[in-house]
Order: structure tokens, then sequence, then C-alpha cells
């Protein structure tokens, strides 16, 4: 969870509703209007509540939207349109907007479809980084759906047997309501981990485990000063062995569907800033089966997992969503840890854009 | 590749035809029309021409298909039936049928639905081991169409931090068409392994390697004995600290989509030829973009992960599928390499029904 406390003692708690609004006056005074700029907001606040630190303030606001926007590489007020669609399909061009605002436009669509024909998808082409996948799939929870995300990426990720990235972590989502329990929420990159975490063992002195990145050369390496400098990530799995072919495969479909079918961009040709592909999709449950059943049969199933014996050394076994779900209960109350370092930078572009900070 | 060449040197090899033809007159004489018996024995005969054994005629007929249609757990002449249906979506009852024969005409469904609304997405409650999860994904590339396909199973897989099998290896299949190369065909277990592979490693008198399955207490194990013994096999990742939860995650997705979705029965709840749950779906390329473009755009993204160079030590990358499709090429020629016990089995069948064997 909480990497920051691992990393860098300095560090403070700030409300959430103080960091969305710091947040959301930096979009406005870069151009986003004010709606969008909310909903760009709590996109990447709701990433910290529910610790995931990634794809939180912390890790884009600085090196990618901030920039990105000033740059003029984002657009900060983009016409959003659909090129082609049918009953239960659509193809969106996101006109170089924020990710963020894009994402949420699309998956809308996804769901009014879903509403209309049973199931929605929605493929977008010339997005921009939409922070963590699991916001959008979470969209269809309370219109009792089941919501879809997935993103291509910057190439980081090599695939099995080569030698150099032509993949991105390539994140997939999906969220599943549930009656009583709280909603299952897969939402995971297609890697073994992201570059993220081998930036932390390298900051800590610590060697990476085996599977998680590779040498220039391509060659499995332990060595984080070595996997600093090539980021070169493996595929989920790691060796072929131990099924690297499987993460390297998933991460391609999700390429297809975000690059190919939106005629965007493939993993391998992206750069910070410019085009990426998103892939929406939303499952009304009603169409399948009674919706109240179905969650019953969710808790049932959500409920056999954490009751499921863990091993020993372990206290409990989590289903996907669940620790987040508790984490961001505690972070509503207890606010979001954001380090010093982070919290100052947010401080300065309110400086700089003649904000008053709320942080 | 060809598991039995390093196992058993008896082996001979059969032409596929051969093989369809006495397959298909076994399921006749236990009582499955002529026309699904035929259906059946080609999703059989595909795995074996592909060169995925563990899905083709050796493994399954003899302990699965032909007792559980003796024992008329499986139902010969199922009454296979839509329960609930909307434009894109629909739940099927399977009615106890072999999941070769249910799994295509759900399959045939969902690209039905597909061709007029874009989509189309079938959930089947009570059907059988359906084989190989690659056949019903792959009847969509003939139609322009990515397909999907997923089955629950029995539970061999343990949750992250758990000691007990909670998830079926629960497989994901998604087929994808391009111009002149060969179709990309993700077909994965969402386990590191699948069982077989650990008896083989156990036959040879081999250890497997750190991640592939788990002792009677779920802790993780090299010695196959022991790992025989259990068959609690580790979710696609492995451990934690090496992405286990993610596997552990899509396997969820998976039971989710197959067997809460279909109101069937989720995988720590089957048993051999009980009933299972599957999922397929269907996305009409037109309904997103000219599907030419697409398809010379699919050609661009896999030459590019076949030409990208290889690690030392290795010839050459693959994409899902391109092993799989050279393979099928050669055996349509040389035929399959069946071990001779797996011939003597299917003669001996073909004694006790009185069939002439063709092999």
């Amino acid at each position: 969870m909480s990497q920051h406390s691992h990393l860098d003692k300095a560090y403070q708690y700030i409300q959430s509703k103080d960091l969305h609004n710091i947040v959301c006056q930096i979009f406005i005074k870069l151009g986003i209007p004010k709606d969008d700029a909310a909903k760009a907001a709590t996109v990447l606040v709701t990433a910290d509540l529910r610790g995931v630190e990634s794809h939180g303030v912390s890790n884009y606001m600085e090196v990618t939207y901030v920039p990105g926007l000033k740059s003029n590489l984002i657009n900060p007020t983009p016409n959003i349109k659909i090129i082609r669609e049918s009953a239960s399909t659509a193809l969106v061009d996101g006109d170089r907007g924020l990710g963020m605002v894009v994402g949420q436009w699309a998956m809308k669509l996804a769901i009014k479809k879903a509403k209309k024909y049973g199931t929605g998808f929605v493929t977008v082409s010339n997005s921009r980084h939409f922070g963590m996948a699991g916001y959008y799939s979470m969209m269809a929870l309370s219109e009792d759906m089941i919501g879809l995300s997935m993103t291509n990426a910057t190439p980081h990720v090599l695939p099995t047997f080569g030698a150099e990235p032509m993949m991105g972590t390539n994140p997939i989502s999906l969220a599943v309501p549930a009656n009583k329990e709280c909603p299952f929420v897969l939402d995971m990159a297609t890697s073994t981990v992201a570059v993220g975490k081998i930036l932390i063992a390298n900051r800590l002195g610590l060697p990476i485990p085996y599977g998680w990145a590779a040498d220039l050369s391509g060659e499995i390496t332990t060595d984080s000063n070595i996997a600093r400098e090539s980021k070169k990530l493996m595929p989920l799995g790691g060796t072929k062995e131990l099924g690297g072919h499987k993460g390297y495969g998933l991460a391609t479909m999700v390429d297809i569907l975000c690059g190919v079918l939106s005629g965007s961009v493939i993993s391998s040709n992206i750069v910070r800033n410019g085009p990426v592909g998103h892939f929406f999709g939303a499952f009304n449950i009603e169409s399948f089966r009674d919706t109240q059943e179905f969650k019953n049969d969710m808790d049932y199933l959500l409920k056999s997992l954490k009751n499921t014996p863990p091993i020993e050394n372990e206290d409990r076994v989590y289903y996907a969503g669940l620790i987040e779900e508790e984490v961001y209960q505690q972070r509503l109350i207890t606010g979001i840890p954001l380090a010093n370092k982070v919290v100052e930078t947010l401080r300065n572009f309110a400086i700089e854009l003649d904000i008053s900070s709320t942080i």
C-alpha cells in the first residue's frame, strides 16, 4: 500500500477535498473548462484515496499533465466526437484531450449503449494518458453493470524472447458490483510490475526479484541499478517457463483493442504525451439475468474467497478491489499521505499559476 | 510443442481425417446425433492439429467425454435454448450437453448478434467441458470479427495467500483476424501452467520451476512428486511479489463472466462432468472501423512483433497463435503424432462400440 511511508518518512496527510480543489484549480488555470477540470481531478484523487499512488496526483501531474497542457500536446478544450457507431459500438476521436476527460466521455457512451442494447463498447483514438484504468470500469457499478477499461501506453515491456520493448504496461480493469460485499475491481498492468516499483527498490538500494525487469540486452536482471537504467519490464509471468508469453499475449490483446481497433497508435509507437488509444465496455447485468440474484451470487463468490483459509504466515485472503476499498474508506477520514516533495510541487504550481493553495 | 515426443518415443502419425472419423463414430455410438458428433470431433482434432495436445483427443476422450456420456452426466441430445436475451446479449442453457456442441451453438449466436448490433455476448449455464477455448474465439475470424471465449473449470488454482484451490485454470481466448499475417490467437489458462505439465515433469523425474505449484499446505514447491500429489496450481505470475494476484484476478474475472453471470456454478463448486459455465463474445470490426484498414494495421502490428530482435540464444520472437498455425499447417500434411497408448485406447473403444476403426 502506502509506498511513500517506506520511501520517505517526510509526508503529510492532505484531505481529499483539499487535494481535489488544488488539482482542479491547476487544470482550470491551464485552460480546462471547470466541469472537465473537476472530473479529471476526481480520477487522480480517487486513485490516491484507493492507495493506487502510482496513478495518483504525485506521479503524473508534474511530469505528464502539466507539461502536456503547457506545451499544447494535450488539448484543454477537445472536441470529442463519435466517428463511427452501431447499436452497441462506437469509435470515438479524443481530439488530443486529457485522457481523464475523454475516458469518462467514452465510458458514459458505453453505459448508455448497454442500457439500450445490453452491452456497449467504445474504442478511442487520439486520447492522452488517462490515469487509473479502474476509475472508468467502476463508473459502471452504480448502473448495475459490469465495466471494462483498457489503455495502451509507452513501450516498456519486452515480448517473450524479445530484446526491445514493444508493449506498454497496457492495463486491464474489470469492475463488477455485488450486494453486501464491496465490488470486485480488477485493475492490473499486464507487466509483472510498473517502472515505479523498480525505482523504489533502487532508491532503497535493494535488488529486484527475478522476473521484474531485464538489462539493456533483454536478459533478466535482479540488479535494480541496471533495471533502472534499461527500464525494460518483463510481461506478467516473467520468463516463458513461468508463463511470460501469457502476460505478453494479454498486453497485445490490449494493444489491439485500444490501438488497432481505434486506428490510433500501437504501444511501440507511443511517446510521452503523444496519442494513445483506450477501450471501454459495459455489460448490463439485467440483460443476462436478474440483477438482484446476480449480486447475491457475487456476494457468495466474494465471501467464499475472503473466507478461504490462508497459508501459514498470512492473515487473510483478498480479492481484487478489497484492499483498495478498505484504504479508500480509511483515507476519506485520515486524508491522503502525500510526500512533502509532492505537496511542495503542488504549492509551487499554485504560486506560478496564481491560485490560492488549498493544501 | 509435441510433448509426447519427450515423454514417450512410442508414438505414430495419424492423419487428422482418420482421427476425426473415429472420434466422430465414437460420439455417434454414444448417442450424439451425427452433425453434433462431427462438430465435437472437429474441436478435439483442431486442438491436436494446432499442437494443443492438452486439449486434444488424448487427454479428455478417455477420462471425461466417454465416461460422461456413458453415465449420462453428459446429455447426448441436449435441448439448448435461450433463457433471456437482449439485442446484443443472451443467457443460454446448455441442458447438460457436450461443451463442444453447446459452445459452438452459443458462439454462433454471439456472431449473429454482432452482425446485427455490432457486438454479441452470450453466457452459458449448465454446459460441460468444452475442450480448447481457442476453437470458439476462432469461429469469429472468417466473419471478420474478433472472437472471445472463456470457461470456468474444476478447482485446481490457489488464490494469492490461499491454501485451498478456489479457481479453475479458467482460460481466456481472444482471436483477431489479420490480412496477410496469420491471426492473433491468444488461448491461455490463467494459471502458470496446467496440471498436465506437472505430470510430465514428474514422469521424467524432474523438479518443477518455482511458481508452478504448491504443496498440500499451499506453500510453493519445486518437488514434482509433491505437486503431483497436491494438484494445487499457482495463478499466472506465481507469488504475490511476481504478480500472482493478477493471475488470480483474471481467473476470478472468468469465473464471474462464466459462472455468476450465467447463474451456473463457480469454479470452487465444479466437479468432473458436472455443470460448467462459458462466456462468448464477438466484435464486428466493421462496426468500429473499415475492416480492410483494420486488417492491414493488424499485419503491421504482427509483423513488428515477428521482426523485433530476439535476445541472445533465441532465434525469433513469436506472437500468440503463430507457432500453433505453423504446427497446424505441418500436421495437415504429416498427420498428428499420437502416443501408441492413445491409439490403442481409441481402437479399444472402436471394438467395444462395434465401429470399424479408421486408425
